[in-house]
């Protein structure tokens, strides 16, 4: 079902094969976590082509590669590369494709990833293709939403900040959506979730510019960074990123089992105080693009 | 007869060494394809001491360590190095190979690859000195052709582009004519094989500026980049460039089993229709970087 | 003892502590020199943190790594971290620790690494925080200078050179007055070991600004770079780089097993000829960061 399969847009995967994937991810655990060797990738060596930086994303594939006792080759400064002698990127990709057993690949242009599949043999991983997809961001996001509640259907979750130039919250709504979950979006007025976006979920999402309307309901607080350069007015940014931080004293009104996700890196729009609460899950939520990855690796190479 | 051996030039081997080179590599075929696992090079640590960047070169020679079970440290910036502070290249040598059991050092200056031969103790591969040599880029392309033909001595091999520049052409054209293949040279009249390259040569070779003179005897043809830089018009370039592309109608007129291979990377050289042809052998070229890497990794450490 | 302990400043050890240090690495030596096999840290993940270049000391913690057994994975250019976003240390930090077993800090400011390591669970070696510590490197130094008498106490141990900007040997003078060591300082005016620094010492350095009024009695020279940049006048620079530049003539007139070191890179403190007298330690040295830096490890990680 995955053995030698790309993983270039979320849309591509069926809930049942998402469940797969969770439930694998969940098996992941203890290895991620150092606690039990695994050499199930023993031999097999995972190239990481980036061509933008991502240092994130590039190590925690790296960390579930070695996990899983692989290895790994790859370059993260294209510069350095024959891209800028003026290769193409169907040459490039089909020369790593001969030194290695699976791709990760990350590039500035939309589309890019689906052309690295088309050129190789082994499996492509998009890690994030301009303004398309990061699909190992979303099953991460979706993961450690099903790790703490058991399901993702009916439950409220609020994507909150910057839902125009997000790429992780338009493709997170779809999943959500998808996978039926009720969808609220919080963002200023300037910053509102494309239309596009909104016309492929399965229902009408909820959408206010104020955290207040959602903060009693929700499930899940999925904060995204808003950023200066969107604003042409400093002062107004400065408003505008105030009033959507997220703050223990905001908490105080959340549910009980209420838990705050970000994609990070984050700059202001948690306030430190909630690390310590109860409710925050983004380093939780860092942590898992571990073991997601883990089983996106192994899934694909078709060792379980 | 290899062990603890430095591999600095293509004319330190001789032609029953080769022939090793080739049947270890070939033995290493389906380890550097992933088929099969090897901890041949387990607990030996490769250092890649790359003064300039060439991603292929390094990325194939950390392959080929990574499927021999060995582990690789190394930089590819040299502005990161204690070269910066002053350091002599003798003593950056000292340190890495006492961290190391062996070293490939790539460097832009002609003999530098043989004095940090004379520094470290441990066994060091020249993948680039500059005008100098680049043996196991040589060694590759040996392979490739003696992989197709089973032999190399009485092919027709023509070399086709920039052979004044082209590092590539000049060790690959001696190593050849050694061991008894029909050299062509066809290239723009500014272009051409430098005189005391050709000297070198066993026989003399046929020299010509046109690829339609060659066409129909050639087995092998070597194409390499004709660089915009070389022409002081950029109108002549385009002329030139445009004269010696490989198209898959000219390949109509080639002998049925005739190659056409590059060291990649490529720009307009070779029409990308080519790459569908049963000529086109560029990207197994590439790939035949492992093996043979992993050979000579096998041989120096003497594990084989 | 050491299992799961952060590795901030060497004024934490003890002398006990050390001597184990010292024991461990002295089992590690045949494994560092890759004649014997580990897979003591097989399955562990090493995450290098690099803010700012040090080739020398990542590639050793690389080695020492991967001579163990263990992963790594890591950046050497903060400009291609999330740090570049605007992202606290703190929050990089606890991504990085969720990644990996132990983490090694390099970092520009001093307070980086008891930072980091208030924020990571897991074990945080100090690689070098700004004027502050690199206690890793002064182990190595003391491992050297161990491994040489056997022991510490009532060496004469001059340091020369830049004793005012030099972090590492105001950690080492720290350290070798702990064990019993006599000091001497032998340095120009301008830059004299400051004042905090001697009164941290055990007993009242002597202090000088004559090499040839310690090389009679020292048993160690431990000499350092006099860098150009401290000088106003480049005249003034020469004379004095001048006079404390190490010459085998020099050592005609050290004690018969007097030993040379040096942290290196070393640019003119020390004439080439000196590499091939009996008294020069300094390419010894740097490898001894390997066995050392082993040491550590396994014992932070808890498995010796």
């Amino acid at each position: 079902m995955f053995k030698g399969r790309d993983i270039v847009s979320i849309k591509e995967l069926s809930k049942e094969e998402m469940d797969i994937i969770f439930e694998v991810a969940r098996e992941m655990l203890p290895i991620a976590r150092g606690e039990r060797k695994s050499d199930l990738l023993d031999g097999k060596i995972l190239a990481t082509l980036f061509f933008e930086p991502s240092t994130r994303t590039r190590l925690s594939f790296e960390s579930a590669m070695h996990r899983l006792g692989g290895s790994v080759i790859g370059f993260s400064n294209p510069s350095a590369t024959s891209i800028s002698k003026g290769e193409t990127l169907a040459d490039t990709v089909r020369v790593m494709d001969s030194y290695s057993d699976v791709i990760v690949i990350r590039h500035p242009y939309e589309g890019s990833a689906r052309l690295a599949a088309e050129f190789a043999s082994n499996p492509v991983i998009n890690a994030g293709d301009g303004a398309g997809q990061h699909p190992t961001q979303t099953l991460l996001d979706l993961f450690t939403i099903h790790q703490e509640f058991g399901e993702i259907e009916g439950l409220n979750v609020a994507l909150i900040g910057d839902l125009k130039y997000g790429r992780t919250v338009h493709s997170l709504a779809y999943a959500l959506s998808y996978l039926g979950a009720n969808i609220y979006l919080v963002s200023p007025e300037l910053l509102r979730m494309p239309s596009h976006i909104i016309r492929e979920l399965k229902e009408k999402p909820v959408e206010t510019d104020k955290i207040e309307d959602v903060i009693e309901d929700a499930d899940v607080l999925y904060v995204t960074r808003i950023q200066k350069e969107r604003f042409p007015d400093p002062t107004e940014y400065k408003k505008v990123a105030g009033s959507y931080r997220i703050t223990s004293e905001l908490l105080n009104k959340a549910k009980e089992k209420a838990i705050v996700m970000h994609p990070l890196p984050r700059v202001d729009e948690i306030e430190p105080e909630v690390d310590y609460t109860k409710h925050a899950r983004y380093f939780q939520q860092a942590f898992n693009g571990v073991p997601v990855r883990m089983a996106l690796l192994a899934l694909v190479l078709g060792v379980v």
